[in-house]
């Protein structure tokens, strides 16, 4: 027996970002309860070279609709990036959710072998099959930003544990 | 076409298992270069109800070992988890990249529709099928942990970036 390429990253985007926008939720009630500006968390880093959280979480969505639809051959949605509150964070894990929800296996299907080029004509140009486009580089990326964007709110003492991380599976 | 649970797994451990073994090696020297005690970073935590940086890379072992063993139905090795220190967990990294490497396809075919028993006997006990366990618990799990052995040694200044992370691929 096998999976299929849809399997092994659109419901995963999808757990992994609604448990995203619980965590993140949790998140926006801690400073409203401590008075702490939302700006502060949304701003936070973990080294002065690390992208704050709110880059995060968008690096975490792009990946997630990315991913799927260049294996499909399907255009990427663009996002603008401007998203500076919480709720407008939430708005994008939205919008990256229904990108997800409307995705079907028939669209990936056949994009193991599919050639997908990263970073085209420029000198780290790499050129992999979709199948390890998804599994060696779409899903480490993916869970590097939802993963830190987690250990940033972890870190200035927002009450989530694993379970907040892991969601519903 | 299809992939098999063990590539999206197996490889994906294995890629992942080598990188924070050179992330590691990264950290042991700047320890080294700026005579930091190695035990400050091999304790150090995000918060201090979290696990420090040695537990972190005990649990990455642990899902990379047991998840393909429980799908393949074969006994899962175990640790005794007593590193203290850069060069145990290295061990501990080489040993779980030997059982990734003396895993093979055929012995975790099959294992999709297999039930997964977490947390057996207790009251949060699950039954995952094979394909929900690697996908949906195992790697959001893996990820975790090695994410967040990344994110300790970064905030604490050592000089690693995401192409560390992610390793050859």
């Amino acid at each position: 027996m096998s999976i299929s390429l849809y399997a092994a990253s659109v419901p995963v985007f999808k757990q992994m970002l609604l448990a995203l926008s619980d965590v993140l939720r949790k998140a926006e009630a801690h400073a409203l309860d401590r008075k702490i500006d939302p700006a502060v968390l949304l701003q936070s880093r973990m080294f002065p070279d690390m992208f704050p959280l709110v880059r995060q979480v968008q690096i975490a969505c792009d990946f997630a609709k990315s991913v799927p639809a260049r294996v499909a051959g399907i255009e990427v949605a663009t996002y603008e990036d401007n998203e500076q509150s919480f709720t407008e964070l939430q708005q994008r894990i939205s919008k990256t959710v229904a990108l997800l929800n409307a995705m079907t296996v028939e669209q990936m299907d056949g994009g193991d072998g599919k050639e997908i080029v990263l970073r085209p004509g420029t000198p780290k140009e790499k050129k992999l099959s979709g199948q390890a486009y998804v599994l060696a580089y779409g899903l480490p990326q993916f869970f590097f930003h939802v993963t830190t964007a987690y250990n940033l709110l972890r870190h200035n003492g927002v009450e989530i544990g694993k379970k907040d991380f892991m969601g519903a599976y």
